[in-house]
């Protein structure tokens, strides 16, 4: 009984609880990924985050905005018009016509792991700024395309890019995104890890592209596994949250076993990063979230409280299965419905079990001296927002 | 009068011909460049090639495609499945179901430049397989998104990806193939270069995006003009055999300047390619260019003939604007007459003239040292090809 008490942690205790429980990292890791039992029982992703981590956390997002800011808009503006004012309107530096804007811009949560990770490994701001700058532009590279091909017609409220240029330009600035990341990286990274993280960055591309191709593949699936479901997710987004610590640790100098563990690290994170926003989408706040509820409940995703639910072999389950296969169209009345059932099913559970797992296994993988109050803040802010 | 004559060279002579009639190469790149009158007169790209070249030039294809066969083949089978089976169907590996196929695969121009530029500079075949399997799949990657863009039906005779597999599809692999591409680069180009080959193939990409960002904008344009055309299609073409030509330097360790010398030889010789390109579809065999004829002008393209035709202050000039500004919807007869106008206007000649005067700007780059029998041989292929 003592691994379940390892993941209930409150912020900044997990390290020494880890060491107070006397749990191996092995044995967490293997606990956490793997004993339905033990993960159901747990929950603490869904506990508030506390104030003081919360404020870390924003602080070092914050930090990492605005250190990123001239490398991006460095990049940004050697792209030829239209698509430097294209890429500034995605990135909420300007309207449609190039006048700049204040304010709306993304939470930056990538390049600040990879600052938060280069300074676990003892490395400056500076070592690590254009490999976060990087992780920043491949991931909005993603965004772009991802926008034109779900046909999303809004980000943070503004409509997409695709919307204002059309398909052809978004998908064209999408391109180009993701070639001045490994441009900017080649021209910035400290010169004795260049092309490890070139291949790292590029290996990241195509396993995101993997993991989004099996997203969409989901689409015209009647039913998807638990594991598929990780495996995409782990792709999808796993993928690039690894590839943002990794590259702050090799960019500090760490060795290869401290670059693996960042990695790992990371992509465990990312994978609670996706399980959260399939929760938040079923039972975050539309208020809070700035998003309208129920999204992928109307679209019938498979997201993953869906895939737990119509897997649970109960009656909710069941009754869920009957509901997605339906020709009706999916009024936000029958969504409220879907919700109700998959949270009867067992769905609501076994997402935030699975969260509080991975969450687990991501310090699991990190040596003591490496899980530092910033990483974990950061952890944690991503595990237990609201939005 | 001297200058001329330069251009007049035949295979193998270029060189040769530059030394006899002593013309210094500031002094052939200005007049082929800008002296319009000069270009004018000047047709070297409309005569045949002669067997002796087109057999050389054809041994250092079919020789590139067998060199990086498998450096592509194990870059394409790292991606996971249905992806790695659709870039073996868009490289004519395997039809849609993954059955092997023999037979039909793409010219591999760009990767034998790449070879070809490497031994000019002395380095081997397996210092530059590589940047050229990398080169091979950058261009794919374009090609990919291309058809997407442009609704591009078949593809060699074949239905496009986006038909087999859908535009998402096709545009993720798109995007893994322009990952790959940097992979490779970075897996296997010699240590020394591996971040400026890096760096080179992902500014390439960038104004590639350019350059396509450019050409579907000018479908929607009245006018264009011949300077942003051939901006366009240096961006579009020329960055990519650019590149190419570049990278085989680096790769054999050649000194900046050649690099550099090398890089303006693969810009110009792309103008060259893409100004044939427009010249074959409005004259060239459709029995032998396998395409349907006069597929620029059904589709209103601001290809450079048209351009020139449209700013030629010639009455066939006035002619073609009014039938392009038409509603009537372009027949093949129409079409026929549009060949007709842009050949009264002078398109066909001005083609022909700067295409030529683009020839001799790529050779007059290159130290005399460096224009060796087989870089000759591809580039005149490239100049006096039929399809």
């Amino acid at each position: 009984m003592r691994a379940a008490r390892t993941i209930k942690f409150t912020v900044g205790q997990h390290l020494e609880g880890r060491r107070r429980w006397g749990l191996s990292r092995p044995a967490a890791a293997a606990l956490a990924g793997h004993d339905e039992t033990f993960v159901r029982a747990n929950d603490s992703v869904s506990l508030p985050l506390d104030g003081a981590t919360e404020r870390r956390a924003r602080k070092r997002l914050s930090e990492a905005r605005t250190a990123i800011d001239p490398v991006l808009r460095a990049a940004i503006g050697s792209l030829a018009e239209p698509l430097d004012r294209m890429a500034g309107y995605h990135f909420g530096w300007c309207d449609a016509d190039g006048v700049e804007l204040e304010g709306a811009q993304g939470k930056s949560l990538r390049p600040a792991l990879t600052f938060a990770a280069a300074a676990a490994c003892g490395g400056s701001v500076q070592d690590a700024v254009h490999a976060a700058a990087a992780v920043e532009l491949l991931h909005n590279f993603s965004l772009v395309h991802d926008d034109v091909m779900d046909t999303a017609p809004f980000r943070h409220g503004r409509p997409t890019v695709w919307r204002v240029w059309g398909e052809t330009n978004a998908t064209l600035l999408g391109d180009a995104l993701q070639a001045l990341a490994l441009g900017v990286l080649c021209d910035g990274a400290p010169e004795a890890v260049t092309a490890e993280a070139v291949i790292r960055l590029a290996r990241t591309t195509v396993t995101l592209c993997r993991g989004q191709y099996e997203d969409c593949a989901f689409e015209t699936r009647p039913t998807v596994t638990v594991d598929e479901y990780l495996n995409m997710a782990a792709g999808k987004t796993g993928a690039l949250l690894g590839c943002a610590c990794a590259l702050g640790a090799l960019c500090a100098g760490a060795d290869h076993r401290v670059v693996s563990a960042m990695h790992t690290f990371g992509t465990e994170l990312g994978l609670v990063f996706q399980l959260v926003d399939d929760f938040i989408d079923i039972w975050g706040d539309p208020a809070i979230t700035g998003k309208p509820a129920h999204s992928d409940l109307i679209h019938r995703k498979q997201s993953f409280p869906v895939v737990c639910a119509l897997e649970s072999e109960t009656a909710a389950g069941r009754d869920l299965a009957r509901l997605y296969q339906s020709r009706h169209p999916m009024t936000a009345a029958r969504a409220a419905r879907a919700a109700d059932m998959v949270e009867q099913a067992g769905g609501r559970q076994r997402t935030l079990g699975r969260a509080s797992a991975s969450l687990d296994a991501a310090f699991a993988a990190l040596p003591d001296d490496l899980a530092t109050d910033d990483l974990t803040a950061l952890a944690h802010l991503v595990a237990r927002r609201d939005h």
